[in-house]
This record gives C-alpha cells, sequence and structure tokens, in this order.
C-alpha cells in the first residue's frame, strides 16, 4: 500500500525535459515519489489518504543555498547604511554567546522558509548544532555548516574554535537522513590559507560540501589582489580548495578566467541576487555561467541582508535583474528561473540525484500553490504565474520526505508550537535593540 | 458621531515630517481622516464602530499611477519574447471589440489591487468607460483616460476615435467624488503632434491630467531624433503639451536636460520598475529626479508587462534596482520608497491635498498591514518590514473614501460577487487561447 496519493494537480516535475504533467496524479511511499502520471494511477494505486489538489500548481521543494537563518531575531534593524557587516552584524553577533538566541532564530526562520515552500535549506552560523536541532524538530532537509573565522566567536573563545566544533558537528550528524553536515569557513578575509586547506581536507574526507562566501566584498578582492596579485577565485584554487563540493556563495566580483576555473572544478554557485542588490553589490555573471550549464542555485543570504527567507521572491527578481543588465528580455525566462530554484540548487548540493524534480524514486520533496487567489489567474503558462504573479501567501501544501510540513497554508505539526515561537522572538526586542542602540 | 475608530495600530503618516504614531488611534467621520493621534482619542469620541488593528502596521492607500488594468485577461501569456507589443498585445487587443471583456479585467484587476493595498488606480485604456463602471461597482478610487492611437482601436473604427470618446467619458465623470477623468494619448509613435496637442487642450480646459507612455521604447528615441532631431520629451516641450498636469509614464530614456524639462513644467513621473526590468527597458533616472524633489510615484504598467497590479510588490524591485545601478545601498532606503508608494504617487495625479497621507482632513484611504504572520517580525524598523520582507497576503484592511473595501484579508462587500468573476475569466482562457496561438 502507498503512503499518500496527491490527485487534482499540474505537475511540473523540472525533469531534464521539464515535462508538465497537467491534472496530474502524485503516488507516495514512505518519503519516495513513487508514480507520477495522469488520472489512471487512481485506478492503479489503493490507499486511504488521498489529497485533492484542487488544481493547484505542483513543483519540486524550493531549495535555499545560502542563508544565516537565525540572523532572523535581528531582522529590520540597520537596513540601508553602508558598511553594515562590520559596524552592525559583527558587533550585534555577539549577543549570540547565548545560544538559545541561535535556536529561536532557527526555528523561527525553518517556519517562515516551509511556509514559503522551501524544504532544503544551505545554513553556516555559529551554534549550527542549535540550527541542526531546530530543523530535525521541524522535519526540514538542512545541509548545515559551523562558520569558521579567525577571531573568536560567539561560541568560542579561541579564533578557529569552528574548526574544532565541525568535526564534533560532522560525526554527529553525517548519518542522519535530512541533515547533510558541511564545512563553511567564512571568507579568504576571515581565513588564512592554512584553515581553508583545513576545512578542504575535512570536505573531502567526509565528502560534505565546503560552503563560502566568495567575490562578494570590493574589499576582499581589492585585499587578495594587493596580497596574491590573483583575483579570489584564482587565490582559492591555487590553494587547492575548489572541487565539486565546493559551494561559492554570491560569486559576483569573478573574471572570465574565474568562471572558467569554477567549471573546471565543477564549483557549485549559490546566486543570492536579493541580499546583492539591496548590498548594492553587483550583479553575478550567472547568465554566462548557465550557459556552460553549470551548477547554480538560488540562495536568500542572512535575514539581515536579503530579509526574506524564502525563495520564491527571489525568483522575480533574479530574472528581471539578469533581463535588465543583459538588455534582453528573453534571457532567463520563467521556467529557467524556476529550474535554478530547484533542480539547479540540488545539483549545488550535490544531492541532484535525490531531491530537486519530480521524478519516480527521488525524496518527496513538494510544493503546492492554490490557484484560487487572484494573483494566479489567469493562467496561460504556469512558469509564468510562479515567476511573475505568485507570492508566498499562495503556497498550500508543503512536504519533505514525504511528510506533509504546511497545510492550508499553516504549519501542520502543532507540535512546534508556532505561536509559543513567535511569542519568544518578540520578547527579546527590547534586549536586541539596546544592543543595537549603542552601535 | 464619528463612523469609525481604529485603534491599536502603528500609524505611518507619510506627512511632511514622517510622523509616527505607534500604539495609535484613528478617527474617521464620513469619507475623512477627522481625528490622528494616541489612545486618549478613546475617550474623546463616542462611535459604535470600533475596530481592534491588532498592533498592525497603518499606511495611507498605495496608489498605482499607471496601469492597463483590463489586460489581466491575457496575463501570463507571451512573456519573455521580443517585440511583445507589436507582436503580441496590439493583435490580441482586438478581442477588445468586446466590452464586456474590458469589463471584466477591470473588475477582476480591481479585486486584485484592492487586495494587495491599492487605493488609488490610474489607468489608460480601450472603452474606458467599462472600467469606470468596474471602478465604481468595488469604490476604489480612479484617475481614467481613454486611450488614443492613430489606427481603429477595439472601440473605434475611426484613427484617433478616443479623441472624441474622451470628450463624452470626460462629461459623464468630470463630477463623480471617486472618479477623476483624464486624457490619455497612448505615444509619441501612435499619435500625430495635432491630436497631442488636442488632448493637451482638453486637459487645460477642464484642468484633468493628460497621461502618456513617454521615452519607454528604443524606437520610440530613436524615430523620435530621426524626425524631430529631439528626444521624446524635447518634443513634447517643443508643442506645448507638457504641463503640470502631465503624467509622464516610464521617462526611461531621459538626458539631464530633459528631466530639467520635466522639472521645470512640473511633470509627473511614473516610474514602473517592474516592468520596465522584465521588458529590459532600462532604469530611469528617478534617483535624479527624487534630489529634485519632482513628483515621483510608482506604478505596474499593464498585467502582461509587470504581471502584478499591487504596487507593494514593486516596492522591493525600485529600491533594490536603483541601489545596484547607483552602487549605493543607502539610497532610496525603505522610508522613501513608501514615500513614493504613496504621498508621492498623490502629487503626481496632483491629488495630494486629499490623498496619500495620513493627516487630519483628508480622505479616508487606508491600508492596514496585519503584524502576526511570521514574516513581518521582528520590527525594528516598520519601513524596512514594510518594503522588504511584507508581501500581498499581509494586507489586512483596505479603506478608499470612509469605506471597509477589504476586511480579514477579503473582499467585504460580497455584493460584488468575487467567485463569480474569478469563473467568468477562467471561462474565456479557451477563446483567448485560439487568438493567441494563431500570433
Amino acid at each position: 500500500m502507498v503512503s499518500m496519493i496527491i490527485k487534482n494537480i499540474n505537475i511540473l516535475t523540472m525533469n531534464k525535459d521539464k515535462d508538465i504533467i497537467e491534472n496530474g496524479v502524485l503516488v507516495i511511499k514512505d518519503n519516495l515519489i513513487f508514480d507520477i502520471g495522469d488520472k489512471t494511477l487512481l485506478a492503479k494505486y489503493s490507499c486511504d489518504n488521498i489529497i485533492d489538489g484542487k488544481n493547484g500548481i505542483m513543483i519540486p521543494g524550493m531549495i535555499n543555498t545560502h542563508t544565516h537563518t537565525s540572523m532572523v531575531v535581528f531582522r529590520s534593524l540597520a537596513d540601508d547604511v553602508q558598511d553594515r557587516l562590520k559596524r552592525y552584524l559583527f558587533p550585534l553577533e555577539k549577543m549570540l554567546v547565548d545560544k538559545e538566541l541561535v535556536y529561536l532564530g532557527a526555528k523561527y526562520g525553518i517556519m517562515e522558509m516551509l511556509l514559503g515552500g522551501v524544504t532544503t535549506f544551505t545554513d553556516m552560523y555559529y551554534y549550527e548544532d542549535q540550527v541542526a536541532r531546530a530543523a530535525k524538530e521541524f522535519g526540514i532537509r538542512g545541509v548545515l555548516g559551523e562558520t569558521i573565522v579567525d577571531f573568536p566567536s560567539p561560541d568560542s573563545n579561541e579564533p578557529y574554535g569552528g574548526l574544532e566544533y565541525s568535526k564534533w558537528f560532522i560525526e554527529k550528524w553525517i548519518d542522519d537522513k535530512l541533515i547533510t553536515p558541511a564545512v563553511a569557513p567564512h571568507a579568504i578575509y576571515t581565513n588564512d590559507t592554512e584553515a581553508l586547506q583545513k576545512t578542504a581536507e575535512l570536505s573531502k574526507k567526509y565528502n560534505i560540501p565546503m560552503m563560502m562566501h566568495v567575490a562578494e566584498m570590493d574589499y576582499e578582492f581589492e585585499e587578495c589582489e594587493k596580497k596574491y596579485n590573483m583575483t579570489p577565485v584564482e587565490y582559492l584554487d591555487s590553494i587547492g580548495v575548489l572541487s565539486e563540493r565546493f559551494i561559492s556563495a554570491h560569486s559576483i566580483l569573478v573574471t572570465e578566467k574565474d568562471i572558467e576555473l569554477l567549471n573546471k572544478k565543477s564549483v557549485g554557485i549559490s546566486h543570492n541576487m536579493g541580499a546583492n542588490s539591496k548590498g548594492a553589490k553587483g550583479v553575478a555573471p550567472i547568465s554566462a555561467m548557465y550557459k556552460k550549464n553549470m551548477k547554480i542555485g538560488l540562495g536568500t543570504d542572512g535575514p539581515m541582508s536579503g530579509n526574506t527567507l524564502d525563495i520564491l521572491t527571489q525568483m522575480p527578481l533574479v530574472g528581471k535583474i539578469h533581463k535588465l543588465f543583459n538588455q534582453d528580455r528573453s534571457i532567463f525566462p520563467a521556467k529557467e528561473i524556476l529550474e535554478l530554484a530547484t533542480i539547479g540548487g540540488a545539483r549545488v548540493l550535490n544531492l541532484d540525484h535525490e531531491i530537486g524534480s519530480i521524478e519516480i524514486g527521488k525524496k518527496a520533496d513538494l510544493v503546492l500553490f492554490e490557484t484560487d487567489s487572484i494573483n494566479m489567474q489567469p493562467i496561460y503558462d504556469f512558469y509564468s504565474v510562479l515567476v511573475y504573479s505568485s507570492n508566498p501567501g499562495n503556497v498550500d501544501t508543503v512536504i519533505v520526505d514525504g511528510e506533509i510540513l504546511v497545510k492550508n497554508k499553516k504549519l501542520f505539526q502543532e507540535k512546534n508550537n508556532p505561536e509559543k515561537i513567535i511569542e519568544n522572538l518578540k520578547s527579546i526586542k527590547n534586549k536586541i535593540l539596546e544592543t543595537a542602540n549603542k552601535l
């Protein structure tokens, strides 16, 4: 007997041929997609859990390839100011010696991601074990890495404390079915060569992702040039840390040669258009990368940088800004943008054999959009509707690993007590403001 | 006795000093804002209609300064293709000889605008009287003009039929309390000098807006240069049609001299960032215009160009793209973006004495955002939350001219039968597809 049947849905498979099944049926057995097809499947399987999708649009779960979820506790503080990272973010993060704050932020942010249709998130922060703990409680899929920096961090009195933490963290989570541990050196301007090579060794030893901010900051680029006479990407390549396990977040200030290097080493690119535009940092040349079939996914960055944690609100931005910058309204059509948000992200994480498309045998990570809201009609093109008209308020049902986590636009598992989490977040406001006002 | 009291709200007045009243109270009498202040107002007025705003955020109704609402019937058709206007839009519009299609589209689009917090919309299309009819049925405020073109249009067998239509339309609506009639020549490449001057005369005679697509298309700019050796703005100035009543939609391809001309004549600028970016048309230099304190508002353009009709989804795009293009994350902070969406739009329409801010004596056009949803917290900065994190799904209550039109995120006046309108829109899909497939 199968576990769940969802009928009366329009399935955007995002498989190789981007097949669409209108008025389709999807069958889940345990945590896997067991069958996909037309209405005849209803006669083929017996199941006492049949869900009516009410002519909604079903897509693979969206994948957030770069964020710092717990920063949501600081969201809406110090937007629109210069030199935020050093002036506000690093000082505020000193408050995170309280690991319960990281845990609270992770829970809050995970709720927002699930409600917005994110089924896998990629996170790097401090006390990353608290993020993993929150992820497990909600049942979301996560690729998680402890941030490694060359100064004392909230969870370490020593520089590079994150390295030891990482070893412990990896061993703890390596066999989990939802959590993929990773290593996460912050950036080249907060890690020396030795530290980067050590983390790359861990990535290789455990065959896990190595994620990092790359070619994001102008000072990063300038200092690297001054110090090594190389671009950040050239430097990373020269010290031997680039590989198919490497996730390069941002990748804005890259040369044609850099793109070639990244391509040759099969590096995954996390494109964070919302944060990059809000921060006036520039437009990563993903159009050139896409033409080379490189691995590209979308990311939100932390919610002090991009503010929202869902991938849906990234999609129109990505399409529109690249059309503008390339002066070509036909590039990155809606279909390709949804590709970046789903299977593209899965490729970045090297999880495309398991997630990112709706195909038999893949994990049942799924998002159902209702089509009853005014903004969801008319539908002449499913991709256009999703990319250009929908908003997170249209996400009706979210399934991760075969489990329903969101239903009727609400968190389904009340055990996590969302109201309590929201109240807790509000209650720390004054404490955070007190700190912020001193900056 | 006053008509309505709304308590427990955070009021972003958008007045000259951009005052914010936290935990405030707003008093409405008939169709006007009668008083604003703190909780002591509750003792001052007696009223049997007291609404609890539940700590939401109240802003002035948002103003859409440029759209073609009824085009929503074609939404999601032919996105991401080149030369759309002549290849798809003009031919599809031939279907609009059926004026009921214009009426249906107007009703549908008005529902979407209201649900998204738009209380005034500026529209130019064919059978504009049908748009006015729909607007009146819903009670939304509108600045409406019949499109004038030099070829036979859906509602006229003769070129420039829109001119006669306009005279009739203006006389019909000139004294309406919600509808402001306007004249609306399509563009310089679809109107000759004589027609433009005739419409300008009507605008002057009735003291009503003259709205037009200006400096939007590359071919518009090139042809104008070839024909007159002038920019589109220089040409419009040379024929004497620019005035404080003129609304220049798009205004992308403008020179420094053009900006000076527009400023000198107090022309209002409708900035349509969503449509302009999706169409890869360019970035209107509104940063320079804003510094001169010019009249600038936001517009969605028609829903085949910008897809959504609400102004909320324009806001993050406007901020982010201008930050990117100016390489400065501090320009257009969230507060200024909300200014463009409200009082800025009112200035463009020369209605800023009546709408656009929450001030005593102004029309009660108001939008209340709930703050219970995950994406609306934490709140350290009201403007940041609205511009960078909110979506149309957070709009809880919308009031136009003292009447509640949206409550609890739903259209309040069921008399308009929204379900029926949605069904009607879906039912014409095949007919439209038949036409589209031949293009």
